[in-house]
């Protein structure tokens, strides 16, 4: 494939870029940082490793996202890793992050992990509700569980800014905290009886190839699944706790939507004070977000599709009251693997090289 | 198109056979009833009408439902109507079908109805929640909204069996209320706080060109609309609170997704006695349903797709429950024009004509 | 999962229906077979095999699909077969099927392979073009690939009805061959230069799961694939230059297109006649389908969807005539799964069976 | 909308920058350009024109695409155009933009025209074609036509640069051209053979309401239409005579695929020496496009899915030969909005404006 034009080049000669490795480089979250970081201005993709992809070339894996030179995909070798980058994205499965992370952290490698190894300050509740990963990784890492910094990027912003470890949130709990946040932090909504009701595109599963995920199950059918117990259930709770200020209990169902990409999380929680009106809680929601570029919530009455915020960073929110029943109901809709994902890792990445957090990130979608 | 073969008939010679008559047949509701009747073997199509496609020939509307001799599909006309047909199916916009009734009534035809004009038994009711249509439509008929029946097949067989007038539930109110009606009966649910998020595909749009329902729009995408106040809450509310015997209120959201058929409502409700298991649950489902060919209820953990009921009658529930916050988790599925619509009137017709209810319906689907 | 009402029996009591066993139940073909089978009103499903999911329980893979008494699948034993089957529907991976074939037949029981194993009648060429299988499968039946009748239902019915094998054909060879036939019968097109464009949705893909079959990869996306040298050429060469009565080539090319089921194949040809219209092509078709209730020939000028046909044993066949170029243009649309795979082979199950050919097939769709 | 985040804004301070209008802009064309153009560095958008969305607000229209100030919808008056633009962008309806082209030009300003009207060098042929078009629009613009220079980017580089009108290719069109173009500059291929049958999302068929383009009526379906006398051939067949130096007559046949955006063309061809070999065809290729960053060609044997080149300005190639036919097989793809219009056009305004002509157009995808 030599003979390709490329637009994108692995290693770039400008010296005053940060240099970044990309673990896990294969999978839909590895190809959106690759995607995102191989045009961004202040990074430079140095180094590109896999577990399932190491030793093939690049152009083979993504023949729709051809790099310069043609890389291989290398072994996950943290001391070439620690020669080689700044920064250190890892898009692996849950449990294999942390048999990585510490290493690269004692050699000063900056680390954003996109997986739930560290979204829990406590390991045992990692361990319990993440049981098959902790069966099949050891880990003694309780303190990086503790120093690790949840990457919300609207809500962390200073303290992702000077982390050594960033843990990036999942998809539905960006999806669902982004509405939900500004609420329990002023304390506008009863801490029990918050259902969320999400639903996911098809790249949420993985390119894994599983039976479910073919298109001849999906198309034309939606359904839920984990409908009670789903992991990010208490990734969400803990978060909405944490800012509420005391226990928020979440009935949170996922579903499974014929598309590809896109969250559309739609969140329903009883007013304290059935005075407020939906103009009113739009202004909360605007309050909290009047600087941030990736957040926009739309005039009452209007409702955003998933098709709004696809291929973007954006994070698109819609707030209702029902007078009738004194109930709020949010809809917010994301891309799973950009805001949900690898764009919101950048956003933290820029967040962590004192870059403007939208630098790289695209805000606006092709539509249709 | 003389020369081609075809397998259905409007117009069977057979004698002892019931003659209907199909008003609106052009949409999707009206194609899957020719759909349905043309292969029913104890009811025989004698007339076919239209509004919009008055005059037309109907293999040009539906080559892919070819009928033999390839009938025009006749105006309106309430005379015609009760020459030739024994009972009417009328698949028309709200507040046209209420010009009609009640002069296919005094002729002695038998009428379901597949519109909202006889879902509330207040015509006041029906003003109010279908504005617009009071508006284009004067209506006189308060008696009529007492008499008729609400065709929710499996919870009023005897009253339909010898009702002149079927009122046919909409598709959202059949997804969910056959799912919540159980629980609400053996009133093991709290009256407030129930909510009902469902999610739809687009021929429940209709087939009549809207921008928001094209291909191009709606690929990729889902979205929630009507957020509050859709029309459907109401009719909810009604029947169950009918059922309940003292007055639920609903909270309800619908959603649109990138399918053709299918609805797939997800309700959550608050148990009043937290001992209950989803066993114990699914067990009510049982009893409820035990004689019922078309409701069938999983194991619990196993959720389905509406693929699962596409093309066929069937509703499919599950039940779980989330001991953790006290809540029953109810999913259920169903084909929107068949269970939720066509279907579910044939279900009423057979039911008046006393033949064994699930007679031409199918009930299996094919998959993938 | 005994509670679960069935409409389907595995095991019926009557004694004057024909047994069959359904041999690779679980995956797209088999689980047709089942679904059309199991409502059969002269078959019976008295053996399901599988190779991959024997000793599971039918409902667990199908739970769309219950069976009564949820049956295990069994292994592939011959002798348990012929003492439970008089036929056998053989739904296997391309070379597994020889590997049983001959012990079934010695067993007396008639077979129906739905692989391409007996799809040619020299042995050597299905080792050149099954160059990977014929290195997996050991194979010494060169008679019965001779013996072997091509289940092209309407082609072959006489010999179809008492043949002890019947070589189902391959989606594409029915999409194309039935379009294609009559002209090439009747000597009316050019030998060369016959060129025919495929698409076809992701079930012919199978039901293992592979990357480029996952809805994330397909969803918005259409590609051609095996662009010289699909496998299907030389079956569809084969079968055409035997109708011809001389040597026709074919240029095939494969699309994969984002939906689940159907072919529709565009087939261009050079007219030996350029005074032919698209009206005289029409005649030669309806001439040669004119009994035939799986046929559909349309009005010229009008084109089908493969969705006419979804779910259905029918073909449905368009030609035209561009007297500009004296090229014929055949569109023809199947459901790669009924009359492209299990629909066919029941038709020839029927005709082996002495039973009207159409019997227990679907052949109107339910649109949209 | 006052309150909600903009970065895209419709009047720019910058006065190096150029000045263009985008008449048209609420459909499917327009809005590509609004967004492409909305974040171009050297062009600001200051006018918004349009014919049935005038008066209405932008944001209204477009919400996933909010602009600063919420512009309105402009009537298309050519002497507001004139004094606010230095250049017009058409995105019409065929006939309607011939009506406006006179006035701009007489006004200086340089069009680029996204309809048919200009794409015949004969205003005779124009009138065969789009009868219909011609019987409601009045035209006497026989030079406007022999003078617009056909706006295939790559192949007319030069001539776009300087001229007035540029009259953008169709979809379809570019899809074909780019890819068979190379070898009938060559000679390499028959005169007469040639067959294109092209594949199309639904977008092509445009934002206004039509039944054929409902979710309902094209998910799960794939279609063939306007199998002979589609108006692209006369277009295709101009350019390849064009460029062959004589008379070349195609075989044209387009698709509707249930997918937004793409078009897949799979093109025929015999060539005249036997001897050439895949890898030589690709030479060609490479050797035409060698500097053209927005064509890609691939390597032989592996071919292209619209995926790849999705909401980009790419076109992929992709050439195989059969040696068994003496058959070229081309598969090339685009993004049908981009590539085949928009896009394309943008890359045809850079080159009047003397700005590098892939500035500020995607060349890499999303995936997936």
């Amino acid at each position: 494939m030599d003979t390709r034009k490329k637009s994108n080049s692995v290693e770039k000669e400008t010296v005053s870029v940060n240099r970044v490795a990309i673990i896990g480089a294969s999978g839909y979250g590895g190809l959106q940082l690759v995607r995102l970081l191989s045009e961004h201005p202040f990074f430079k993709i140095t180094f590109l490793g896999g577990y399932r992809s190491a030793g093939r070339h690049w152009n083979e894996i993504a023949p729709f996202l051809p790099l310069d030179h043609n890389p291989v995909i290398e072994e996950i070798d943290p001391i070439q890793i620690s020669q080689r980058a700044d920064y250190a994205l890892l898009s692996l499965p849950n449990g294999m992050a942390s048999q990585i992370v510490p290493k690269l952290l004692e050699k000063n490698i900056r680390v954003l992990d996109l997986s739930a190894d560290y979204r829990f300050h406590s390991l045992d509740q990692w361990k319990q509700v993440y049981f098959n990963e902790s069966n099949s990784f050891t880990r003694n890492d309780k303190e990086l569980c503790l120093e690790a910094v949840y990457g919300l990027t609207e809500w962390n912003l200073s303290k992702i800014s000077t982390a050594r470890l960033v843990s990036c949130p999942g998809c539905y709990p960006t999806a669902s905290l982004l509405s939900i946040l500004p609420f329990l932090k002023q304390g506008m909504i009863d801490n029990q009886g918050v259902i969320i009701d999400a639903k996911s595109g098809t790249s949420g599963g993985g390119r894994m190839p599983k039976e479910n995920l073919l298109n001849s199950e999906l198309s034309e059918a939606i359904s839920a699944y984990s409908v009670i117990g789903h992991r990010h259930t208490s990734e969400i709770e803990n978060i909405a706790s944490e800012i509420a200020g005391k226990e928020i209990q979440i009935q949170f169902t996922p579903h499974l939507v014929p598309m590809v990409r896109g969250i559309l999380s739609t969140t329903y929680a009883r007013l304290r004070d059935p005075g407020f009106t939906a103009e009113d809680c739009k202004t909360v929601l605007e309050t909290f977000y009047k600087d941030q570029l990736s957040i926009e919530v739309l005039p009452v009455g209007v409702y955003p599709s998933t098709k709004w915020v696809r291929q973007t960073n954006k994070a698109i929110i819609s707030v209702q009251v029902d007078i009738r029943t004194g109930r709020l109901v949010l809809i917010s809709v994301i891309d799973n693997l950009i805001k949900g994902q690898a764009g919101q890792a950048i956003q933290n990445l820029n967040l962590m090289a004192s870059i403007p957090k939208e630098e790289g990130l695209p805000l606006v979608p092709y539509y249709p």
